[in-house]
């Protein structure tokens, strides 16, 4: 414990008491997150302006107080669990901007908006914020932005990195600062933004974003393909990529996949295939109208065994359905989900996901696969108790052989949940002694007593093994 | 001078003599960019691998050598000048490598490969890589991606930053590193790929470089419009983006540039028009087709006196020639030209330009003004002859006021030529002392002793006046 009777007043002279929180029920409700382990902080804040936050900051460092900022704590890598304890900084509640420049396509957001309501401002506009974790209508921009959340249409898209161009922050030693601007080209200096998109709060916590849109697309289509090997999945999406077209989404699910969602709601998938492909195409209606037809062409040269485009608003909701149905399904399924996004080059996905299922084997786990198959970016989700400790420990074998095979097909640890805590013994594995280093020399300089988000990202000493429980 | 005899036999332990110099007159060949100021290196190398750039650099930090690396120095902004002696590393000659990696749409490349050529192989592919410098035919990749550079086609494809993914690069103390990977989606620990996109060479010598690619649009469009009144340039291309069309391109000539391409070679311009907008879109046939006929109704709408599609490739081809022509009508037009690219969100476009103009009376000078108008990025040019000094003298006021006039309107010092020299002055007018302070903590924890090269983009004690030449 690192709060003393003197820090909680110190603390006092910042925030209003119906701001702090040091009651134990107030603790424990900001003691996890949308992985596993508890923490319990010593205090919490919800600040409202980024002086509360450097007045804060600037104290911690005085007394070396842990300061781990959280929005709305749907992080799956333990991004805001307060694991040396310490001040939670509870951002959810600065939310007082959201404001849509029109003329220059931008958004103005304050951290705590949440995602969805950015999406649906925007498109009031006729604008499009692409972004689009599977946690929108819950998750804050704040997260979004510091563990760069993807989602479905990054290779199109791209993810949140690619969509903010500005932000005001505040440094771990307590100094307020801006990066980046209003405009989309920008080479004044070092890009911070991108720096702190994706630095999963250890480098700064973030105060206001601003955020470029593109014009809303006119028009989407959309179909579902199955298919009875998994190879022919793989063909009909390099053949699609291959035919100049690049569709907004290509979401697979594996057969175990598949088998969940039909036991918690029939969705009229195909039970027995190996895998089915969502495809959706958008843009101009001419050429959406063209080119979903023709990946649908392409899925059945691939060996489809099925390759229906939706004919309606309907059918395509009906479709998509059974794609938002994945996460209810395995949450039935056990108490306890671990959700991976070991990410490989587009190439080697049917390769990966035949590992994943000697990994299954192996180790004799309830995994099941699905994922954004453009990018790369598969979800392989271990269905467990949390309770059953040596179950647990077989999982935590079976993640840790997921990410060597990641990064044996030359892929990477993580492609959006982020790093975290889980992930952090794996770093030097795929960025090297040199990599990693040069990693720590912006935290330590910018950080140098370790306040901001600590034990995040950053192996300990002599850690070397996956953690899934604290 | 810090190149003492024996630095000159440990360089010579590294590079064989074929490729180090130390003659004046290879130094001379490196002295210089495309910007102004001339500063002779101590001696010329050109690597051909990591490992000995590598060594270089830790024999520089122990010999405390400044090191400047060199692509092919088409640099607007001092970037490869070596302003404190030193070595110069010439890369253009470390060019072996330009792989395209077609199934997941990737190039691998070597430093030294000129741009255009990563652009031909592409297309070759039926693959499209978009940043589009000016300079594409003769820059290299190293420079583009250390200086981000853009082009006409920020808007909608992004910059150099957008396309790559993962580098190998050398730390200035020498170490041998490797940043993001082969996959579009990486969170994995900070974003070191894009911090060193932009750096100017600063912060690590790049490499190679992993660089995605996308499908090749299958059709483009092009359009010239004409407008009586800079105003109403500015509200076609507001109208465009609102009625939900993302051009490729939309580039904006004012009058005095459209006379000054126009006295090089008829191109056609109407030679009374206040400004001429080139429009082109691309991407799926019929929607190009029904878009850029949009696209020129809006120009109507708009106040366009004219706005003419361009019926074949001969007519596009046309179009783009007068755009093309203005770099060498300009050169014509003095011995000196100072090329800016202040930048400003969109919709302040039409104020800026009238600021430029009020500039450009207020200092006599021959001012002309064409730029990436769908992404507020102007380029002022200021004719001049720099063994004029009075008029140097007037054209350093006249860039410090577009500096201040693009930051009071909510702009930026460089859409895409970079700090280099001449800009550092005016980095903590934009930065604020803090913003400032948080990058160069970054610089200093990686680049102890300020080897890598050094006097860019950080002002010097005491520097608050752009400085034009040496």
């Amino acid at each position: 414990m690192t709060l003393t009777a003197e820090g909680r007043e110190k603390l006092a002279a910042i925030f209003p008491p119906e701001r702090l929180f040091f009651d134990l029920a107030d603790r424990l409700s900001c003691s996890y997150d949308a992985s596993f382990g508890d923490y319990l902080p010593e205090a919490v804040a919800q600040p409202q302006s980024a002086e509360e936050i450097s007045r804060t900051l600037f104290l911690a460092n005085e007394i070396r107080l842990p300061v781990c900022p959280r929005g709305a704590a749907t992080s799956l890598s333990g991004g805001p669990l307060p694991v040396k304890g310490g001040l939670v900084l509870d951002l959810s509640q600065m939310r007082s901007r959201l404001e849509i420049d029109r003329e220059n396509m931008l958004a103005i957001v304050s951290p705590g908006v949440i995602t969805a309501d950015i999406q649906r401002e925007a498109a009031a506009a006729g604008l499009f914020y692409p972004p689009d974790p599977s946690s929108a209508h819950v998750s804050t921009i704040g997260g979004n932005l510091l563990e760069n959340s993807g989602g479905p249409r990054g290779l199109k898209y791209g993810t949140t990195k690619e969509y903010v161009i500005g932000m005001e922050a505040v440094a771990p030693t307590g100094e307020i600062f801006r990066t980046g601007g209003r405009t989309v080209k920008n080479v004044t200096g070092y890009d911070l933004t991108r720096l702190l998109a994706g630095s999963e709060g250890t480098l700064a916590v973030v105060t206001e974003a601003t955020l470029r849109l593109i014009p809303q697309p006119a028009a989407r289509r959309t179909l579902l393909a199955s298919f009875d090997r998994l190879h022919d999945s793989g063909r009909a999406i390099t053949g699609i990529l291959g035919a100049g077209i690049l569709p907004a989404a290509m979401e697979l699910m594996d057969n175990a996949c598949i088998r969940a969602v039909e036991a918690y709601e029939a969705c009229g998938l195909p039970a027995e295939a190996a895998a089915v492909v969502i495809i959706e195409v958008d843009g101009h209606p001419r050429a959406v109208e063209d080119e979903i037809h023709r990946c649908a062409e392409l899925c059945r040269e691939a060996g489809a065994g099925m390759a229906r485009v939706a004919a309606d608003d309907n059918e395509r909701d009906a479709i998509w359905r059974a794609r938002k149905m994945i996460s209810p399904a395995i949450t039935r399924m056990g108490p306890t989900k671990i959700s991976e996004d070991a990410t490989v080059p587009r190439s080697r996905i049917p390769e990966m996901m035949e590992r994943l299922v000697a990994i299954r084997e192996k180790y004799r786990l309830n995994l099941v696969v699905f994922g954004h198959a453009g990018d790369g970016n598969l979800h392989p989700n271990i269905i467990t108790d949390k309770r059953n400790g040596e179950e647990m420990r077989r999982a935590e074998d079976a993640v840790g052989e997921i990410f060597q095979a990641a990064l044996e097909l030359g892929g990477t640890l993580s492609g959006e949940h982020g790093i975290g805590l889980m992930k952090a013994p794996y770093m030097e594995k795929e960025l090297g002694t040199a990599g990693l280093a040069m990693m720590r020399k912006i935290k330590d300089a910018w950080d140098p007593h370790n306040i901001l988000n600590p034990g995040k990202i950053f192996p300990e000493p002599g850690q070397t093994r996956i953690r899934l429980t604290g």
